[in-house]
């Protein structure tokens, strides 16, 4: 069946996201330190944001509060408040970063949305996402947009069915296996996967639970347009 | 033309929402004039909220951030790490509360949904809105939800092109002027006000900016079935 509708992933796909948490949870790192030398609070950072995720969900609003809660935790009360003031301003940083694409993004899309429509299926913060896709100025190119809470079969499917795509017509884009190839490849659409160089680890998959079939794995979104016209062809 | 889609705004139309809000306002006002007896907490408040608004949105974890915001600026840093612990779990808490349905509620949906497809309309955290609609048991009820970061002219008329909707065939039902009853009557199509007891101060308009036509006052949705009936014998 020939491809129709095309989807990418936003964060770390299009964008550069995770390696600016990254650099924030550096910062974190060293202001925790200057208070409690020895604080592990890369590992105490990640109990927190997995405690906080089903009430949080995704995105920098919920990263800022785990990483107040992480530090005010790890000295036990001991922080000062302008620190913590420190830490709302890196959110808001986060927040009014301009959205810096990947390399090879704006061509593969260009060329992409030739050939297909384009759909932009992302999760994490509603304000937060439409905000960046705005300012990457590639708004235009996509037919449609869906911001999920949670990337699942469910999510998927619905966004299917509600749009009236058969899985057969349907490639997922992305950048981590857990969100975007597993549960689409399970509903019998085939995905893409495009590597980022940094994974946040609640989305690593370990490689023996992969499926065998139904996706395809680029170095880099540039060999996308030669991919798809090899995947038609078959 | 008849009414074919009836659409609902979910806080403090369809759940108690801002008394809540209140709630935990009242009691930052406490904690903060606990380090500064005359802070003037409520107008700081607002001052803060609307700064941050096109970072952050609308929600829980924006109105959690802002809080801890005013509290240290307020206190002029002042304020223990541990009374900030204590706003945080404020955030929690709101965010786990249960879904609590204004009266009149139910009955009105079940009616109204076997007459119309029923829409959900709601601005705010796509997390915590999906989270609330969940735990409301009313989801069955709705053949639609689009949760919007804002709600503006172009944001109702893209979601009434997207589904097919024709401004005469669909009325909103909310309780905020600015967001469910002015925007949806620019569009041609109609509304019913049916007032919470109270209102975010941003969410205010003057009466005398308010369309002539095209929208109806409520004072409960139980009166919602008996107004429908009448507007489309018109």
């Amino acid at each position: 069946m020939p491809i129709k509708v095309l989807a990418f992933d936003g964060d770390d796909t299009l964008w550069h996201n995770e390696s600016r948490f990254n650099v924030t949870q550096g910062e974190l790192r060293e202001l925790v330190r200057g208070h409690v030398p020895d604080a592990d609070v890369d590992s105490h950072l990640f109990a927190v944001e997995m405690r906080n995720l089903s009430l949080y969900g995704y995105g920098v609003k919920a990263f800022t509060l785990s990483m107040l809660e992480t530090a005010i935790e790890l000295t036990d009360g001991r922080i000062p408040a302008a620190d913590l003031q420190v830490i709302l301003g890196w959110g808001k940083r986060m927040l009014t970063a301009p959205t810096e694409l990947l390399d090879g993004v704006e061509e593969a899309l260009r060329d992409a949305s030739a050939r297909y429509s384009l759909l932009l299926i992302t999760k994490g913060d509603l304000f937060d996402q439409e905000s960046k896709l705005a300012r990457s100025g590639l708004g235009d190119l996509f037919k449609g947009v869906e911001i999920l809470s949670d990337k699942t079969i469910d999510s998927y499917r619905s966004v299917l069915r509600r749009r009236d795509i058969k899985p057969g017509e349907f490639v997922m884009v992305g950048n981590s296996l857990r969100s975007d190839i597993v549960p689409v490849v399970a509903l019998g659409a085939r995905a893409v996967h495009v590597p980022y160089h940094v994974t946040w680890h609640h989305e690593h998959v370990p490689e023996d639970s992969l499926p065998r079939e139904g996706w395809h794995r680029l170095d880099t979104i540039a060999g996308l347009s030669r991919l798809l016209g090899s995947i038609d062809r078959d």
